[in-house]
């Protein structure tokens, strides 16, 4: 098998990478981004649509399948992709930050994750064998190895009990894993502390893993600190293998992730936030329930070329949020995935075409450096 | 202007008629079925689906679209097609089976419909004038006049009172009409009476209306009422006018219409059902959240060719309803939208090939007549 990641070219003025990652499902240019597909949907989207916004990989939530329907009824019927109608590529979470989002509903022990199920409280024990062997029956492209997602205000002794854990789950993992078709990457924690995140990422590398994640950043550690452990981690890890940067974020934080040589990203931010009706535009958010867009004739986005924006005026998609019609979550949904993959879109040819104005501050996307 | 209704051929076993319907939004084949979109959205639909699906003409409600966003701020905006997105015919309705469904909230006098807003509690009056400058500010292709929806356990002397009033208010109604390129449909009242029915139509018929509807059928008066009323009814109507059966129904209440000579349907039904989780299939209905279906790899309906079908088994279908996601919703609708007016093409085809065995018992349909 050819090497499943190709550095195309590296930017000139910062750490960005243009590159290409193959899978079983299809090729992913990267720098991308990966919307969220919690339960077998990305909330409020045709798969279709999907495509159409410019989507190139979804994620799928392991934790959250693993429950329901389950990881074998999906095997079943033919595995995620055939099941969500969704041809292209997948990767799945391991389920390691759903846990972490439990609280006192989970325990963590050197076996693996003892947990309650969100649904209805029954208990369960996923091991690194065991997320490896869901993530098997899904089918998807890539899979992630569990991890313990630790809190960002964690003592340090904390991080590095938890740390080691994460680093013997990750040889643990790539025993079991068995399937051909699949990539599978590590993860590295080590909390906010670059000693820890310099030993984890030493003792991750040399496994033979397809790509590498930094996790543990966007959960409540601040601006500063997201940007300068995801720039000192990322400047560790290989250059030949894809860099993802989990659960990050808003298209700022995408766009400085990017500058520092991260390929991959993946957040709930713009499903979640147009289901609340924030809308992401060139000119910067807006709030699509505002009054002052009652009787406003223009698109969201006037420099957008979606279907939302080539069909809708403002009026009207505060009028479908302020009657709760479910049409509001479809559009704008729709839109601002449109908006996160033409930023990534933009990214790719700002690398390409060696334009380091990009980065910097091009008048036509200021608010997304503010 | 050319008639706007044409008659294309009568069938020869039935009473059923090919017809087309001439709109400034475009022609419209008859026998057909409209979508309701209540509050200026097929619910779950962006407007390119619903084209997809069969869909000719969408119903929107006067009622729901007066109150919220205002008919003022819809015009101002272009009018209700260009505000939804929807560039095809626009039937809306009077608002008469809304305030009607109001209750206690409502009052109706000579002068028109008094009522409180079921949003904001907020007191308001319909009259005939109103309701036809409400429709005129929409743009709708085609508008209805107000009338009173009787209960059907009314007393014949209510009955009486109130269907003299409603002919009253169509003489009002076309008084004030202006709107060249907005066809208007008359309503015929008249209960659960004949000789109120055959009073009411020979009332209505001599007014220069563009095509006529029943109303007040499909109120709780039970399927042989609503048969027997209705054909009674339609037999009396004038042969070269579209008639409209309004708030009709189940896929069988519909073919029955159609034999019946209705040109015209429209009914929440396929929507609303989709939503609770019910599809029509060629097979009867199906309930999904049952749990056989769990780990059924079949589409909803094997005789099926719309996106539902071709792309979702049962069991993804089932997992998206159990787990509360939107996506159900926007399939479903889909499916049962593009199954009502699929049947609706299967009726036209009928009458246009003289295939009468389509009005008695074809196999692949059997559910349908039972």
């Amino acid at each position: 098998m050819t090497a499943p990641f190709e550095v195309i070219k590296k930017d000139a003025a910062t750490k960005a990478r243009l590159g290409r990652l193959i899978t079983a499902h299809g090729v992913v240019e990267t720098p991308t981004f990966m919307p969220v597909g919690t339960q077998g949907t990305v909330k409020a989207m045709l798969p279709r649509d999907l495509k159409e916004t410019g989507c190139q990989i979804v994620l799928g939530n392991t934790y959250h399948l693993y429950l329901r329907p389950g990881a074998d009824l999906i095997r079943e019927l033919g595995g995620l992709h055939r099941f969500m109608g969704w041809d292209g590529p997948i990767l799945t979470d391991s389920g390691g930050y759903q846990v972490f989002s439990l609280g006192a509903m989970r325990r963590i022990a050197e076996e693996g994750a003892h947990f309650q199920s969100h649904l209805d409280g029954s208990t369960h024990l996923l091991t690194p064998e065991k997320v490896v062997e869901i993530q098997e029956s899904l089918g998807s492209d890539i899979a992630m190895v569990l991890d313990e997602c630790i809190p960002h205000d964690a003592t340090r002794e904390y991080v590095r009990t938890s740390t080691g854990r994460t680093i013997r789950w990750a040889e643990r993992s790539l025993k079991v894993h068995a399937r051909k078709d699949q990539l599978m990457f590590g993860i590295v924690q080590g909390g906010m502390d670059e000693n820890l995140r310099d030993w984890c990422v030493r003792e991750m590398t040399p496994m033979p893993f397809d790509g590498f994640a930094v996790g543990g950043l966007g959960v409540g550690e601040g601006e500063e600190l997201l940007q300068s452990i995801g720039a000192f981690t990322v400047a560790l890890l290989p250059e030949n293998r894809p860099r993802y940067l989990m659960g990050v974020g808003q298209p700022q934080d995408i766009l400085k992730g990017v500058r520092a040589g991260f390929d991959m990203f993946d957040c709930v931010i713009p499903t979640r936030n147009a289901r609340n009706g924030t809308l992401f535009t060139s000119q910067g958010k807006l709030s699509i329930k505002r009054a002052e867009f009652a009787n406003d004739p223009r698109p969201p986005d006037e420099n957008c070329a979606c279907y939302c924006c080539r069909n809708f005026s403002r009026g009207y998609l505060r009028h479908l949020y302020m009657a709760g019609e479910i049409l509001s979550s479809q559009l704008n949904s729709l839109h601002n995935l449109y908006f996160y993959h033409r930023l990534m879109e933009m990214c790719r040819e700002a690398i390409r075409e060696g334009r380091s104005d990009f980065w910097t501050r091009r008048r036509d996307l200021k608010p997304l450096y503010d």
